[in-house]
């Protein structure tokens, strides 16, 4: 069984999208990653309510984190 | 006795159905888990009020979960 | 003094109903639980604002519980 | 000095009244209760927003648990 | 420098304000403490949105706690 | 690098203002802490929607603080 | 694998932001921080939907934490 770390330590380095729970949505290269899900992502584009902006790196705590998905080549299909 | 854990193992690699505190419903199969009960399923499709989409492979924070269900063959039956 | 985790351990395979955080109520049988009281229950059985369905088998995370009352032979009496 | 713990362990046996997160109040006889606050109340009385009903024996989570009053023989007066 | 816990204990048997985060306030004589500021207060006037009520020997679980006041001989001043 | 407690520590004696989490502000002199953030304030003035009043010593829960100003003898410039 | 805590150690120094959760964002010099995410930031200005002021030196409780960028010499561009 893979675990949740094992499987988040091979996303380094790989374009990721988290979902947090203040509604936005940061999309970019995973940078580090600690046992609390403390995130580094560098080149975030953050998607909200107000729309899109660039953020550059960003930090985020753990605890504000809803879930995280590795970000494919294909754009997400709609059924 | 059979504790969470050890059912939730049980699990892995079954097509299960999480329901999060966000109101969304994640469908896939559960590749993997851990103590603070943070989830890795594949082949997800999420459901929400605004409604259903693909998303691949998802890590869920722990702290996000209700409850989880195991997606038996047979639909739900509305009593 | 009977601790409330010696009194759970007691209901163990007996029916019980669950309140939870979301406003749902879960009706089943009891099948295992855990320090954090993460329960699994199955036969479940659940009442929202949306109706009942049935579930199943269904594993709880145990900061969703609000409170666990027996389920007795006799329906509540309304005072 | 009295500690809370020793001041709850005193009151087993005895009618308390109950304040929960959600508005419920539960009264009923202390059985039994943990480090965490868990408690244990039998021949429980439930008065919330949609009336009384009685419930018998309840568990309820301490995280839920806002205060607990020792019921005295004397109703509460209001001034 | 003096800790709120030595500040607390030296507040044992004096009265007492506490402001509850479900934004009751309660006044009473305060029996004893523990280190996560759960409380145990005597002699209780309870004061909310609904008018005031004597209560008696209340627990306040310390999660709830916003803060606490030496109450002193003299009403606060309005500035 | 200094960390936040050491900074903390350098503040006792000195005016504060304290932003809470139910908007409620509190300036006065920090009297003490601990590893929680939990701090005792003296000579306090609070002010929240419903106006300004004096409260004498009081103890905030940490878990209720969200930032903490050293006083300036200056009044805060809005730009 | 670089990780939150290596990351946020070499911004000490830096101008960075803040998001928190009561929609407040402060700007500032990153003073120092310790592994609950607390923080303190000096030449600090508050911007929050009542406009924009200067705090001066501010210490941020970490579970008020959002996210932290760093901040650039550009502006963030919108998309």
């Amino acid at each position: 069984m893979a675990t949740p770390t094992t499987i988040l330590e091979r996303m380094v380095d790989q374009p990721v999208s988290l979902r947090l729970k203040d509604s936005r949505e940061l999309s970019g290269r995973l940078l580090g990653l600690d046992d609390h899900m403390n995130l580094v992502l560098d080149e975030v584009e953050e998607t909200s309510a107000t729309g899109t902006r660039r953020l550059g790196r960003v930090l985020v705590r753990g605890s504000n984190v809803i879930s995280l998905t590795a970000s494919s080549g294909l754009p997400p299909k709609r059924t």
